[in-house]
């Protein structure tokens, strides 16, 4: 079956979709609005909406403090071992607590302090900008003239391993990366530069924000270290979810967290005044476990599961060939560039799409196309492919909408400042 | 209306509480369990399950990624707003976020970076454990050879202030209590204590977790400079629930967060590679707040600010002192002893009761009597009172059975040792 840009095209890759049932897994009110941001934010899951019911009417309402014995407590682990299976962790190296950017800090720190006579730190631009903030504050925190090397990439697309490595010295404590880059969707080799760092006697700490849920990870047969991840894009879990973190297992023992929290307290209920530190990842928990926002993390990946990371990885490579070829067929001529790799083993489940006029068109799709884009500064549409529930129609009909809005100028009426909040 | 220890009694006081209605908003399916502990975790509201159904269903359900721009963003102030009502603070004054261990590490690094030039935190043995063990880790990574103080108090039941005044000095950076005492209740002065830090140049933060939804409090009046506070226990959040903390207006800008995530960027949107903190408390944001866990937590909050912090208040003393005129009448004599402050000013809304063989007593009281308390090593019963929707007939009912359980010694066939989860 050969490419070509009409609907029926699409509709036929639809039916020869083995993930297309799993679409009914979840709320989609309105099949005429195209959601494409999925990488910010998953849509519901059915059996979320009722996950979440259970833990309020029955554990929180009738079960009351003793559903902390009830499936509470372990809730971090068990999630985590459940996130583990996606990542190629083995269970008790994933704790499912707290955000990303807290989890980060809480990692960066600990790796910082493992390497107490090392004074640099190596990420690069296309790093999310949260991340860049932590380490800078954790840089200042740690106190001892630490170095932040920032690689910058040429293109803003890709970094290759060579500008890693003039990076990365006998003085680094810590390389960190996003795996898929939050921008152009490009992916690093895991093991190639987990391998750079660790030559070098570096720790090295992924940010799995963007890959988790979207493709398979193999943690353990890369070596490495330490990583943290976002539950809410293609896992599903919910608005600003919790997020989770991993830490090899013959690492934890070696590792302080800098929030000694009760939960991570050796023998919690002892009360203790002096902290002793937890076995395993207990000791990376802090605070009381936030029991209604992971109820629906739980569910969201138990569907991951369910669907199968490889066949959900091999359906949005399926995907977003499909959405390079409608680019290249009816956007690439009105002047939109491709920001994302074109190797699709190079490419995450998210392509980003240039034009001068981006942030515009962004509001053009949104407010008058029903078509729900996602945006970055300054110029990127990122069009998120999330393949339990995006269907090839509806990435058919938002290309077509996306030219329409190009084609016929329909974005010149919003202005070019950017909203408060996008 | 004398004091007598009938069932008939608790009815009479029953019928003249003006609180007493507010007991419909909360689900109780099982009006023969006698729950004593919503000082650990308070009971569902009604509108609470109504409000994350919102959240669920229509906001994230429906809305998807538009939701941030409509309510979410602003959750964590808005939710703070309404907080800072109940503990006497302005609007920009509170923020609700991450949990309670991690916001009062964000700021007891935050007070310790502001002193720079002092080396002493001041506490006492009556603190909440967890504060504790995160003041061992900040004093560990601020790495200036810290000195913890921790002032005894010799019957673990309160600390003179003349206690605290010959720990402070002019060397201290910090001093941090627990304004409600967890295990006795005890009650600090706060104006008095503040001014004794500030005497010494120091910074006071409050953790306000026994205290909020229980009591008024006055942190402006106090001149208190920071304060966290947890959602779970009398603000009726859920298990879990996020915190809240505050900063003092002129303080915010001189204070920084240890943890430099996106939602405390100033433009957060710009994406911009180098931090630069947001203005006011907004800096003290991390990464992507929960909202689906904040939605219940504002719910909790309205529902306190209806009733009124100063209704529930009054009502909280009559009950406590209820309670104890039972435990007079009842207990003592059987040795239970008192281990909360007998004079209702200094008391907040639990009641410590004291029993050598207090753990076996709690576990007859839960697994056979339907009644649940709380229990703190190594013999407090903690009863708690929570106004909103415990009745003078359940105080009494629970009593009632605690003095059985004790009279006729069914606590004996219970192990002596604790289970590893209570």
């Amino acid at each position: 079956m050969s490419f070509r840009t009409d609907a029926a095209y699409a509709r036929e890759l639809d039916s020869q979709d083995e993930l297309a049932s799993f679409r009914d897994e979840f709320v989609v009110d309105d099949p005429d609005l195209i959601y494409l941001d999925g990488n910010s934010l998953g849509r519901l899951p059915r059996r979320s909406a009722a996950r979440l019911r259970e833990a309020v009417d029955h554990e929180w309402g009738q079960r009351l403090i003793r559903g902390w014995g009830e499936g509470w407590f372990s809730a971090p682990q068990r999630i985590g071992a459940k996130i583990a299976q996606l990542i190629g962790a083995v269970p008790d190296e994933v704790i499912a607590c707290d955000s990303t950017s807290v989890n980060f800090f809480k990692l960066a720190m600990a790796a910082l302090g493992a390497r107490p006579d090392r004074r640099k730190i190596v990420t690069d631009n296309l790093n999310f900008p949260s991340d860049l903030y932590v380490l800078e504050g954790a840089r200042k925190l740690a106190g001892r003239n630490y170095h932040l090397d920032i690689a910058v990439s040429s293109d803003e697309l890709t970094v290759p391993d060579r500008l890693l490595a003039q990076a990365i010295d006998g003085d680094t404590a810590l390389v960190t990366l996003t795996h898929t880059a939050f921008k152009s969707g490009w992916i690093y080799d895991m093991p190639a530069v987990t391998e750079l760092a660790h030559r070098a006697g570096a720790l090295m700490l992924w940010d799995l924000s963007h890959s988790v849920g979207a493709l398979p990870l193999a943690l353990g047969e890369a070596g490495a270290d330490l990583a943290v991840g976002c539950t809410y894009k293609y896992l599903n879990g919910g608005p600003g979810a919790p997020a989770f973190l991993y830490v090899r297992r013959d690492l934890q023992e070696q590792l302080l967290s800098p929030i000694w929290g009760w939960f991570g307290q050796k023998d919690q209920f002892d009360l203790a005044l002096h902290y002793e530190p937890g076995p395993g990842l207990q000791r990376f928990l802090a605070g009381t476990p936030p029991i209604l926002a992971l109820a629906p993390v739980e569910a969201g990946v138990d569907l991951v599961l369910e669907a199968g990371i490889e066949r959900i990885r091999a359906k949005s490579v399926r995907q977003t060939e499909y959405l390079i070829g409608l680019w290249e067929a009816l956007l690439a001529p009105l002047g939109v560039t491709l920001n994302s790799p074109r190797e699709a083993t190079r490419r995450g489940s998210h392509v980003s799409l240039g034009h001068l006029e981006g942030l515009r068109i962004d509001r053009a799709l949104i407010e008058e196309m029903r078509v729900i884009p996602d945006f970055r500064y300054p110029d990127n549409i990122r069009l998120g492919i999330a393949p339990l529930y995006t269907s090839f129609a509806e990435i058919h009909e938002g290309i077509m909408r996306l030219r329409q809005v190009i084609a016929e100028r329909l974005y010149e009426k919003y202005p070019t400042e950017r909203p408060n909040v996008t």
